[in-house]
């Protein structure tokens, strides 16, 4: 239940208050450098506190690996990494203990278990998504060896949308808002920056791309491709609507507009995502996650408490004005993890790759 | 990679025009009044050859269960059932068998196993939803002891959508498409007579709603009800986007009025869709499934074949007009699988639960 | 729960006196040559009816395989298999309906699940192996590419064992008990009739060698190739004891007696039977199963009825007098799956084996 | 891989040189008193270092619960608990670090991985059994809700074995080897100190019976009670055989003496060990467990080092000269994790136990 993969897994553990968060990844084959700076790096840009459009907690969110490297590479064991939560204030949290935060998981937790560790939202916190991005850097180790390459930024904020002309990941990196298209930028800031000054949130949309992925990646017919990246990118907190390809307006669409043609070995149009029958096509593969605006904002609202009365809150502890934004690095993260885990998949889902390997 | 669920299983197999498909259901509890009609019936609301807007090929579907009932009851070992292939018309495939058909799986199955089933698309039928159908009728039975219901239908067809202000689950049930509101019925056929005119195709969309859900299903971090969904919807043949609740709407709103006001012990609203945390939380669940248009089309298409050349082909063979009319059954059917699922892994998620059982 | 294996899967279903038995293999490699030649000639060696050394229910045992196999050729795609049964008895059976069976699984099903097929033990019956030797049958053609061979036979009947000075696996497999070395099997023989005659039955044990089974198999922690054979080996029918290498012996040994010296790039002995920390070491593989007694007697037994009243009863049906011999076939069937499953396993362990197979 | 349990799993990392071990445990109902004391207790008797029959390793192993455990009780998320290591003398290791220890993983690990932590065995050594025994202590707090209960000790070193007539496991709990009739601990203690003495090692058998186990633990037909016990016995380091009941004696018996007689609802013998078709049969639960000799003597010995040159070392390092008797507390920790896991497994395994939670 706290265990994502099928041949690559990891599993997750903490809460946002707790000692700490981290996870085990086991399946990554021995034999690749670890690179520490690059998964410090991950995290750094899913971190908060960094600029005015993030929550203001302030952690440092530093990584320490126990298990599973040696001499700087992996050695086919489980990794482990863990994460000390130091900036936790759960004296926040105190006052509403007994309130159920709208939109909040707080309420499902409470019936479902019939106890809730309320600081910070306990184990369904937004923050639990560090161990996501531990996940995803590690993974991303291994694809760079294939050259596999995970993009991932803003295209929507509220109803302002980039018209996908301009698309800079190499900027997009650099963005305090992960905005995947310099020309809008400043609009989605001003915008954030309008949200924040109503005591509000807004919702948003993340692009992931993903290149140079070989043809064969997904295992039919339950562990397809674009199955596994719904699971973990609904799985996001947040998340309420995920598209492959043209995704919705595919609906819309004729099948003599809709299907790809191939020509000259290529497909002339990406209608599909990348993504046929759950398997990679060779073409870029194209996901939308549409996030919606973060639960926590500043406005009083009504909502019950634990006795079952209507109770009027204002919510004290630091939130993101749009979980999209760190969610983007998120969303990249787990796409990285699936992708590494169906290429370690296939690699014995033919005769003839099995030979390659047996007979040295 | 053919296996379905955690606590509540499904092994799917068979292809199109192999001897037969079927599929083993392992985790259903004992002592379930076991409806061989009721599933029956499930298979031949999904069945093509009914009327002009599906597909003409002739199947009876009759499903044959091999084991895990006795005495019409359900025995908690698995329930295997089989449907026998019997109007398959591999000639029709034949002559394009070298063909990559434009949108179909048939591209990435040669490549990733180099080998491939061509007779109407093999394993990666729609035919093989008849498997999801099964385990999805069997799953309702159990549903149906806690008052469960799942309903499915169509919502919208290329650019023209219901309202949502007279869905009618009674009228849908009846309707030759599944049309959700009696309408809109007129206008949607009219539009599929033009496209099945037009020798084309189009795409549609699914809306589901499960009624009388307890607060709780749903495992965290992994297992959460929206992730499998999304996972299995997205898995459906055709399905390019999966919206939980408002969807792709809620990326375009403010925090406060996307949250769902929870007064009197209700939820005044459900932006949600019924899952907060990836838990159920009382309110209706959901969903919104969207289907890419049938790729088979009868107008001439260009596309490679498996040596590389670029190929001109039409093609033959029976297909819908639109895969989502059929594909709302088996939408419906991994709903009620999900659901299944998660009431059996909830059964174990707390000590006062369990003392209940074991104290008797 | 009715599913075994990791990256190679089996899920069986079927019960003794249903419809049919049958099982789905999931994750075998396309492009293996398919021979039904061989896994009918592996069910023929399981069958019961062939000598006056086993039970004499005559049973054709005939598999059809329903899918997963193209033109003599896997696909990669589920292989699943069907026996129907056809000399089932139940009538035997329904005179002791609600009589709980000495040794048999009866009692615990009933308390279980409140419900049991009584008919031949339903599904606790020995004829649930069919589908074990099916799946095992089917990961033989997968080890044979590599060579890997798995023998099983007779090493004790009672108290009687043979030397293993003179093992002949030739011999073996045409004995018609199985037995390892011509030089016992009249004594074994002769005491099976006895047996026999007394209407009693007896237990006995088998033994199991691999040969050329590369360096490196077993996954660790949890999935070691020794946990994998004795979980396996265990759970097949009146199976109480499973011995690796020197086995219970080794308990009784010192370091400096039990240590296999490694010279000349050899292991001078093979105490560790093949496996070093949950890893194939390149040594032969070799295990000792030990199976009880046949529980079905033709001798009168006190048990108890469904009410909890004390019943004498005189069993019919028909019966081996002694399951191991039977179960031999079995023992090895279970061996070849686990080996195909971790050599899969294994494929993508290590960086260089994915670069031999990404990089062509 | 490095996961086990079905329902309750847990999830095992670390190195026995390397910063830390530590485990998550996922699937622990919510609800149950958390005892850090009792924890902290069990990883005590398995700790090195207390007296001369142990290997003299200082090790605190102090746990940390990290996550999963708020105001006292378990919250139904994935509890994880760490020990670092402190008392490790990588430099014991340098001097061999190339040579394969005889009976050790390091040919196997260095051969499957082309990598291998040779620092105290890395992720091999039996070190790795904290974590196995924190899963085990945790699973305890759910059976002891029940009042089932598991007790484990030394029935056999070397060719000495106690005669079962006076098992005492109160007086197990105080003893320094963990010796189970108090007429045999001081024989046992003076061949283990015969034994180091001669700097070698000697094996030994470990006898766990388990009390008032309810009827109908186990799942059917790949998830049955022995099955799993096996799979987890088998794979603690050091063991070669596993017996259920009767065990290989068994295999020497016939039917009319081996059935277990069911008289007045209560079975007059044990071979059966209490497990009927792999499900628990309400008699006690008897396993016997088989150790060989401690792999580390300080004899000289032959062996072959990483370029494949024959070489005669000598160890150095810290060890025991009887595993099993630490060895014991790890038997004891899986077997509780096993029946906590099935106990959850079983509660939705029929329809009157779900609508007993279903309905309140």
């Amino acid at each position: 239940m706290n265990t994502f993969g099928t041949r690559l897994k990891f599993t997750s553990f903490g809460e946002s208050h707790g000692k700490a968060l981290g996870c085990v990844i086991d399946g990554i084959p021995a034999g690749i450098k670890f690179d520490e700076n690059f998964l410090q790096n991950e995290l750094e840009l899913r971190k908060p506190g960094k600029n005015k459009f993030l929550s203001p907690r302030k952690e440092n969110d530093e990584v320490e690996i126990l298990s599973g490297v040696f001499q700087g590479y992996t050695t086919g064991t489980p990794i482990s990494a863990v994460v000390f939560n130091k900036d936790a204030r759960s004296k926040d949290y105190e006052e509403l203990k007994d309130v159920f935060r709208l939109s909040h998981a707080d309420f499902t937790y409470f019936y479902k278990y019939g106890i809730h560790d309320y600081r910070g939202g306990g184990r369904s916190s937004a923050r639990e998504s560090i161990n996501k991005v531990i996940a995803g850097a590690i993974a991303a180790m291994l694809l760079k060896e294939f050259d596999i390459e995970v993009f991932s930024g803003i295209c929507s904020i509220g109803t302002k949308n980039i018209d996908f002309k301009n698309i800079d990941f190499e900027f997009c990196k650099t963005s305090e808002i992960f905005c995947l298209d310099p020309n809008y930028e400043e609009e989605f800031k001003k915008e954030l920056l309008n949200v924040k000054k109503a005591k509000d949130s807004i919702g948003a949309s993340v692009y992931t791309c993903v290149k140079n992925v070989p043809i064969g990646l997904g295992e039919v017919l339950y562990d397809k491709l674009d199955s596994k990246l719904a699971h973990a990118l609904m799985g996001i907190n947040g998340v309420k609507a995920v598209e492959i390809g043209s995704g919705v307006k595919a609906s819309h669409m004729r099948g003599s507009s809709y299907n790809d043609i191939l020509k000259d070995k290529k497909f002339l149009s990406n209608n599909s995502g990348g993504i046929l029958g759950g398997i990679s096509n060779g073409s870029l593969i194209e996901i939308k996650t549409h996030f919606k605006p973060t639960p926590s904002i500043f406005i009083p609202q009504e909502s019950m408490d634990k006795k079952g009365n209507n109770v009027r809150y204002i919510l004290k502890g630091r939130h993101d004005p749009c979980i999209a934004i760190r969610g983007s690095v998120v969303v990249n993260a787990m796409v990285r993890f699936i992708l590494a885990d169906l290429l370690l998949l296939n690699a014995s889902s033919r005769l003839d790759y099995l030979k390659k390997i047996y007979t040295f």
